[in-house]
């Protein structure tokens, strides 16, 4: 059902009616419909949710929609959405609200999840603590597969994900077992038997991307965390690691245009907001580009003694910069998928330096020739090959040397995307334009 | 255990050591190790695999080090690799080799597998029909859950995943049960009163990026694709979707900053044909910039009568690009997961204008101040402020625009990326600078 037909039930005030669609929706649906409705429309939809709808729709929508939700909802409604949800779900919930919020918001939950949920916000942000999940089901090595089943049976209902289940002893991660193992295997056997204990596993306080990372690296449903003593203390499972992957490269192809990274939607963020993650960059640069205007000026004579240079500038310059910026861009995502480190450095340049070759003279050629073509000049043509050529190789090694430094030294490789390299390249594409030409034509 | 201490094992011929040490790796961290080895460690390590592991890691590994392998394994080993093999995982090994290494491949399988392979081999490239793994447990609606459990322990040995099942009626797709609510059912209900009917789906021919994002917009572990009659013909996972995610993420990076995408690594990659991807939109970038140039030389009389005006161009190009590079960006990723549709194209532009002005405005202020402590020049830091607005807001505006109307007539939005756009905004830089100041300064 669309859109326009549950929101006519509504006006119809066929409340029976839209309750059994809402019902068939899945959670995020109905989120993404609570999104583009007026405030009115918001809460009545809201309220004819079931318990658990309710609760995992709260989850999904933007904390723009939340907080107003949360303004709307009585207390004891609020309870029963705070009551239905995952501790983990409820701590990035309150991550994202204002201080008065908060408050309303544990007041509405018991005391032992309160307890659970400070415990979580321990955790720094974008730590695998941070976004972990405390439900999950453990077993102890001496259970048979009998028991084991018996203990889902009994359990697994308020477990996220019984896919795989972990194995304990005195709260250290000792073996995993996924379910088919269990499945599989005869009910006599003992958990000891059949659990796997090369396990992988991550630490609360490692970076949120790695595990995630790690999660689809190994073809993962789920990852333990453990303290420092090996201690189980929760699972990330494979939909937070998606969703961690899609928020990092969000925030890194932001960050290679030059913008902030914010972790709302376009949409979901003010024209203030938008204008603040732009303008420090954009100031940053337009004042480094000054240098490059600057050092034009400091060859004005030359450009009037052979005007047909000034032309030239903007296609040098473009290329200098698209060219760096083909290099950084490979640089930034090869590290980001983990597949080029800083060892490589040396294999990186080297490898740059002879397709940057390649580029130059096939660039060059092109150039010459419409070079030739337009102004007969043979000379010309040549010098300006042979700085086409320069300034590529130059644009290549200072692409893929930026960003693995910038990782050397803790930066975000990000960071030396095209903004960043290319500003810094129109002043190198300069100074090499004009070194080369005030030497070639004696100006 | 390190690569070291395994070559060392290698070389001291401690075989059985180190057999051991491997069957404790994960495949894909051995195939990780296979690239790093010469060729002769590569085969003897290869050969000390268990039957099982070798298939997965022969899954994992790079296509070279594949094609490599192939050549040298004799006909039985390569038999025992390609019994072991999921029929996906063995499509997509196919996909890559050259037909003589098809040929002998098939040749390896048995003839059911050779007429399953076949079939998925007729999937156009990136459906969901090419990406899927025709291993899914099904059941009937009548039976009880005891049965459906058996029928689990008896073929799910062999399935690669049984998290989610199927339940099919003559092969149309008419439930979904979670092992969870299997688990967590009595054993004499039936599956029909267990299942789910409220099913998400994709079909054989939908986009496997559509496909991937489903799977991440609604936290499954797998969907069920299914053909034009609703017949269930197999299921996409959630790992295969993560690295389809990763895949198009990297395609999306690669085309913004001008570099044609392809499948292979970094350094998996020669050097040729590094430079045959970057080449064609270098030398189209080169070519549309000699644009800008000719448009200088046009404005040769004004910059000659005030030779300031030259030293503002890399400023004020820059400028423009990287605002442009801003907006598009946050359009394509917007429409890449997902959030930005056509339709949005005016609440867009809206958005943008507004941006650019407040952008705009500390621009300004910010270069006129500079300005004017330079040359203590009061118009011109007024008449570059007044440019540098009207420069903003064209370079946000083409920046929005562009990519919403690629992605409209059915061209990637990533195309409109930083190069063709700041080539673009490059000329229309030039224009609207010279426009302003010829008829403020009356040159």
């Amino acid at each position: 059902m669309d859109q326009k037909a549950l929101l006519a039930l509504l006006e119809e005030r066929k409340f029976k009616e839209l309750k059994e669609e809402l019902g068939n929706m899945y959670p995020v649906d109905i989120a993404e419909l609570l999104e583009e409705v007026d405030e009115r429309q918001m809460i009545l939809i809201f309220r004819l949710l079931g318990k658990e709808e309710a609760a995992e729709t709260f989850t999904d929508m933007s904390s723009e929609t939340r907080e107003f939700l949360i303004n709307a909802l009585t207390d004891s409604e609020l309870e029963e959405v705070m009551d239905e949800m995952y501790v983990d779900d409820t701590v990035d919930v309150l991550e994202e609200m204002p201080a008065n919020v908060v408050d309303r918001l544990l007041m509405a939950t018991d005391e032992e999840t309160r307890v659970q949920i400070n415990a979580l916000l321990q955790y720094p942000e974008d730590s695998a603590g941070s976004v972990m999940n405390i439900d999950y089901v453990s077993f102890r090595k001496e259970m048979t597969v009998e028991e084991a089943i018996l203990k889902i049976r009994q359990v697994g209902i308020n477990r996220e994900t019984i896919y795989t289940c972990y194995v304990t002893e005195k709260k250290k991660l000792i073996g995993w077992v996924d379910i088919k193992d269990l499945l599989t295997s005869s009910e006599s056997r003992t958990i000891e038997e059949i659990m796997d204990t090369n396990i992988l596993y991550a630490h609360t306080h490692d970076d949120q991307e790695e595990v995630a990372t790690m999660i689809r690296k190994y073809g993962l449903v789920a990852i333990p965390i453990v303290d420092y003593e090996m201690c189980m203390v929760g699972i990330v499972t494979v939909d937070d690691a998606m969703i961690v992957l899609q928020e990092e490269a969000t925030e890194d192809i932001s960050m290679m245009a030059g913008v902030s990274p914010n972790d709302d939607s376009y949409f979901g963020t003010s024209v203030w907001r938008h204008a603040l993650s732009r303008i420090p960059w954009l100031l940053f640069l337009m004042l480094s580009a000054t240098v490059s205007g600057l050092l034009l000026a400091y060859y004005e004579n030359a450009m009037s003694a052979m005007p047909i240079l000034i032309t030239l500038i903007p296609m040098l310059m473009g290329t200098g910069g698209n060219c760096g910026s083909q290099s950084s861009t490979l640089m930034i995502r090869g590290l980001a998928v983990g597949e080029i480190r800083f060892k490589d450095l040396f294999r990186v340049i080297f490898k740059e330096i002879r397709i940057a070759l390649i580029v130059g003279v096939v660039l060059s050629v092109a150039n010459g020739i419409r070079i030739y073509v337009m102004y007969q000049d043979m000379k010309l043509a040549f010098v300006i090959g042979i700085t086409i050529i320069a300034i590529v190789c130059m644009a290549k090694v200072v692409g893929c040397v930026l960003p693995l430094v910038a990782k050397r030294i803790g930066l975000d490789p990000a960071l030396m995307a095209t903004p960043l390299i290319s500003t810094l390249l129109d002043t190198g594409t300069i100074l090499v334009y004009f070194a080369i030409v005030t030497l070639m034509f004696r100006l």
